[in-house]
């Protein structure tokens, strides 16, 4: 590319949170940053995009640095479809998203909006890596991990992010000198068992909050909580072709 | 398993959806049913789930017949978790979602409802197979799938669907005589160029409708597109692992 690369920065948090604020004062001293952000939090919003309702978008600003803002009704991927097809003039070079508050490690990242704007922007043909610090906090710190992000950021543009591909970066909430490396990695083989608190509305009606309990039965050193659980950051790259190319031949042995 | 089968029936077309009632009519062919349905359409979805707010779920009756059924404020992949974790009283031996009125095929498959809640169903280890027709319409003639449903669940059921793993199956839009038969494929590298129909509301602001076109590049008659633009279903098996293990050592190369 020539000259600074155009990054489009998003997340799933809302336009002004704490973490995307600080992503994008990193992006500022790698690249032109356009940012195309959810108006409104849309955690756990998943792959969802809008397809039955309008989307609003209008330019804002939020606090200083040169970057370009809008903020959009919509959820991520929603955000980085208009991003890339309606308000950028050239494709961008690279899409971040986050830093998410909270963890996107294992499944969560089925669930996870931070990641799913990441995977829509790799669909798109645009490289694309996903920024989460394990720790849920509106407060949480996110100074001791900016120079990690930069690092990866560069190597990835320098690199080049294999097509079809986002990277899920996830951090362990401790101090930065107390991180030991990182580790490229497998999504762990882990999942929730959900718990439904039932409680009854001032009008008599049953209903429900989801609660769950995350359950890792996955002890390979390969996974991406492993890594976390051991102070490295990881990072596992996620692709958008869900085929389990494994078992097409036993499937194909049912003669259906 | 003793005795007929327990199945879990959800959508994303809603519970007095046209699609899921033909489902619901074919599993009562089979098992003991038990759906749990969204209260209102929740196509696009994709893997959404309900943190920030409550979820209702109340017992209805929409038609006749012996099967139970929940209707659902949620997200398909809420019913699902619901369905699994709080209303059922054992592990349901298979979850069936749809007919979807529509595509699943493809990079669809990402923002689908349908197919989130059979990957939820997956992720909680519960076989899981999700149906979809490509008829967008309210009104789409479901009634020549029915064998070919039930001839696919049968051998699903006899045959165990691999764990881990949920089955995507699509129909093509035509007369039951004239479907050549089943294939088994990989999930075809399509895509969605958007393109954003801007309007003018009354107030004078700008807002969006998300419009695209359909791309498919890819020419493999192992994909679920040519299968089905050549008469035959497609079954897609499709797993929540998404890591992209073949490029795991090239990022180790870049020495971050």
């Amino acid at each position: 590319m020539k000259g600074k690369p155009l990054i489009l920065v998003t997340n799933d948090d809302g336009i002004s949170a704490p973490g995307i604020r600080t992503l994008i004062s990193v992006m500022n001293e790698i690249g032109n940053v356009v940012v195309v952000a959810p108006d409104s939090p849309q955690s756990a919003m998943g792959h969802a995009i809008t397809i039955n309702s309008t989307l609003q978008c209008h330019k804002i600003k939020i606090d200083d640095g040169p970057q370009i803002e809008y903020s959009c009704s919509g959820t991520p991927a929603d955000c980085v479809k208009l991003g890339i097809n309606e308000i950028l003039k050239k494709k961008p070079d690279l899409c971040v998203s986050g830093i998410n508050h909270g963890s996107n490690s294992s499944i969560n990242v089925i669930y996870s909006g931070t990641m799913s704007a990441a995977i829509e922007a790799s669909i798109g043909g645009v490289p694309a890596i996903g920024f989460s610090l394990l720790d849920y906090s509106w407060k949480a710190d996110f100074s001791g991990i900016k120079n990690i992000i930069k690092n990866i950021t560069l190597k990835s543009l320098s690199n080049g992010i294999p097509e079809g591909t986002a990277l899920n970066v996830n951090f362990p909430k401790m101090k930065e000198k107390a991180i030991k490396g990182i580790k490229i990695c497998n999504q762990a083989n882990a999942y929730w068992i959900e718990k439904f608190d039932k409680r009854i509305n001032p009008q008599g009606r049953e209903y429900y909050w989801l609660t769950g309990e995350f359950i890792n039965n996955d002890k390979s050193i390969k996974s991406d909580e492993w890594a976390l659980n051991n102070g490295f950051v990881s990072i596992v790259p996620v692709k958008f072709d869900l085929t389990n190319h494994e078992v097409i031949e036993k499937i194909k042995s049912w003669n259906l």
